[in-house]
């Protein structure tokens, strides 16, 4: 059986069939109004994100199936300390697919090992959020036309934003791609994503912190937001924020076919004024949103039909039990008897991770 | 494409119209039963209104469609700054029609203007709550045989009421209509109600504190709750609360087919000794309520099948950005971007109103 | 009309017609998929209950009906004051069956009391829970094949345990059932449970504070959680809870067939350790009772066809108003010109009950 916490849990082929069926669900939905029929997905959503939550509801409806499911931590039973471990063998009982969503890195996995149903990762913490990234993969591919070849600016907060590393993970394994890194010096991609990501990879990529410089050539502008209380010195905020906020004025600067994307909710850092821009395709991203996690939900339901053992990451190079995680946010902080794992990194086999939030544990 | 944001976007007509299709539904449920198979609505409750929630919930749910929605600000990305209009575009992406209710005056209206899909305003602040009077309007119809030549007395808070501001406005445009208006001098009918709605529309109408004395005179009582923090004097407010609630024994002043109407939630301005009266037809609105809300949601969709042009509300007399509104519990307040719209008032052309909350700008 | 309020509303028989339909739902769930289509389920909690209100979610979603409902009192009516009987009365507009928890004890007694449409108790404080009991008894006939001639042995705190109480009580009308009570001092079965149960009944019991001596003989083990916060004295606390926590190791000492039950959510009563022990049964006991869940359903709705008269608890030896109940967690200190009802005890007749908490008025 299979569950998906990470993007790369997914192969190239098997994004490119997600493509396909999405694509194929958008111009006959009709085929595909009764396909989950009779079955119940189940929405845990420990903190609250109505645009994921519904867009996995809407989904799952739109396949002919039901939901269940809670939107926040205080209405589940989490408020009387059961363990996520627990929450995922109980669930296995009442539904046929969970997407949960949790503040704690690791979650997802927790409860994907525990469960007897695929669990989809709808985002834990600031570590994964597989779905999103399948949104912007369908989306540059509906809008572009291919996903090599490409010339893609990510502007922001590059530092802390999940759907960043993950959208860069996943372009990793296309050919042809050149990264622009567009940030205030603060919140420049973090080492390890340059080294395990871009460097290994052998991407082609430059930093610079002048969105407007950029712009002409890029083919696509990932925007996010350039959150105050990233910054130590409000002063500094209050100098920068503005540079990184895309108005009419500076879109004048991009290319006729640039298209610009965002994970949503947005503040302020794109203007309203844009949204009337054919180049604005934050819009469409949310209805592409909803059409991969069609495609998911019915793929994860169709190899579970075939293969029910129980979803597991064992690996001969993990270690057991030595090392234990040391990140406040990660699942096993709290979790009961949980099992410490660490994995040796892909590109320094001396430095072990935790298999839960990947975070080093040596 | 329609909206429903305030009850006079319905001309009597329409609203006769909705009328025969409740009535119809209630006749023959089954032929109903599938008419919204594959659609969504999505409740969007950005406080939370459990009567409301549900009534349009199960409404869908015998129209054989689905929901999707949250039931309080803090389960939905509004806890993250999203702005109401961004709600409604992605909403869109989602959903084939929005019920929302939300705590600041003129939110709908923005959601309207913003989304793809038909918005209903399921109560807006104290402004508007357009499905509320549909529901008082079929039970009038339908426990009285009409809507016109009747003595309609409203009783309690009527300075704050805004369902005694919307049915005064719904009754206005039939004939023979006498209103009677029963209250603490504190909590009387305010001048630009009277002046907008009654004085305007010639209609018949007596003001009173006592409402013993009304009573015998009646075909329909509108009770609405008499609140402690409406008042600035407690003592004030202890010595009137007892004259405004209805009790078995005013009852009997009342002639045998006068019919008792509430918004609900009640607390304890009607004894619970009269639901037992046959006059008593507060639950009765209750569910006539969910039939109208049948009836509304049908007729939107149907309308959207053939036009699905935005809603738009621009007129040539709309004076644009130069005035800004004051009312703190309006939309504008707080909502990105947002363009400053004032009308003239129908009653007074030297006197501009704030489109999103009616209140006047200059 | 029936409304199930407490496990003993249910004879003997229908328990074991339940049970019957609830083997045929596990054997052949196709014949039930369309049971419920077109009736609606509404679950009224509250307060959080995950486990609980999604197996009723997902019960009436196999029979394929419909749930409306909310997951806690803040985002319903309650906060505004509406009272438990108004809210019957108005979801029956809305629904044809409640399911309601409520932290205030014979809250689903007055709604049952005040709706037209049957009402199943999904606990009321700590006070009932009978669909928790009809899962912990069908648990028990499919793993050990009767429900007659057992040994079953509760551990933990049987003193607050609403589940232990209700399970005792429905054990008590099988034959040839002994009873192994086990846990600390401070937590022992209260007076009124051993006098009205397992006395009058001739059950036979024994009383200990040793586990491990107690499990080499039982048939079921039956766990509960001990809590901190019961005991006055934490040093007492901290000698005592291991004693009373299942481990792999005093697992040892019980039989090979003896099955462990637990009502769920779990901390660490049992060790994570011992699910993979095909003795522990408490996840299958969260999957049948989502199956007696959906039994009683249908049940429910079968006998509404047939009768709609309301559901009543008038019987000539009630004592109407005298006495007041001055139990803090009982539902008459709040709800609105309730009347007062005490019923005489069945053990002793001179001791009256609130016919709401059960506790004595006199």
């Amino acid at each position: 059986m299979r569950s998906v916490i990470d993007i790369v849990d997914l192969s190239v082929e098997e994004i490119d069939g997600l493509i396909d069926v999405a694509s194929d669900i958008i111009e006959n939905p009709k085929k595909y109004s009764e396909k989950c029929k009779g079955k119940k997905l189940a929405t845990l959503f420990f903190e609250p994100s109505t645009r994921t939550r519904l867009s996995f509801e809407a989904a799952m409806i739109e396949l002919g199936g039901n939901v269940i499911g809670f939107s926040s931590a205080n209405s589940s039973s989490a408020s009387k300390g059961e363990s996520v471990a627990d929450t995922a063998k109980v669930i296995s009982c009442y539904a046929d697919i969970i997407a949960m969503r949790h503040p704690l890195e690791g979650a997802p996995l927790v409860a994907a090992l525990n469960a007897s149903i695929p669990v989809i990762n709808a985002g834990d913490g600031g570590h994964k959020h597989p779905t999103q990234t399948l949104a912007d993969l369908l989306t540059i591919k509906r809008e572009k036309g291919r996903l090599n070849n490409l010339t893609v600016g990510f502007c922001g907060d590059l530092k802390y934003g999940r759907t960043v590393h993950s959208l860069l993970g996943a372009l990793s394994r296309y050919t042809g791609i050149k990264v622009v890194l567009i940030s205030p010096e603060e919140l420049m991609v973090p080492a390890y994503v340059k080294h395990d990501i871009l460097e290994k990879n052998n991407m082609d990529y430059v930093e610079t912190t002048d969105l407007e410089s950029a712009l002409p050539s890029l083919d696509v502008l990932y925007m996010t937001r350039v959150q105050q209380e990233r910054f130590a010195d409000v002063e500094e905020y209050e100098r920068l924020k503005d540079s990184y906020i895309l108005t009419a004025e500076k879109m004048e600067k991009a290319k006729s076919d640039t298209i610009v994307l965002h994970p949503l909710p947005r503040v302020n850092e794109i203007s309203v004024a844009i949204d009337k821009d054919d180049r604005a395709c934050y819009f469409k991203q949310v209805l592409n949103g909803k059409y991969m996690r069609m495609a998911l939900i019915l793929k994860l339901l169709e190899i579970r039909e075939k293969d029910d053992s129980p979803f597991t990451i064992d690996r001969e190079d993990f270690v057991y039990s030595t090392y234990k995680c040391h990140n406040k946010k990660c699942i096993s902080m709290v979790e009961q008897e949980l099992v410490n794992i660490a994995k040796p990194s892909e590109t320094d086999q001396s430095v072990l991770r935790c298999v839960y939030c990947d975070k080093k544990v040596n």
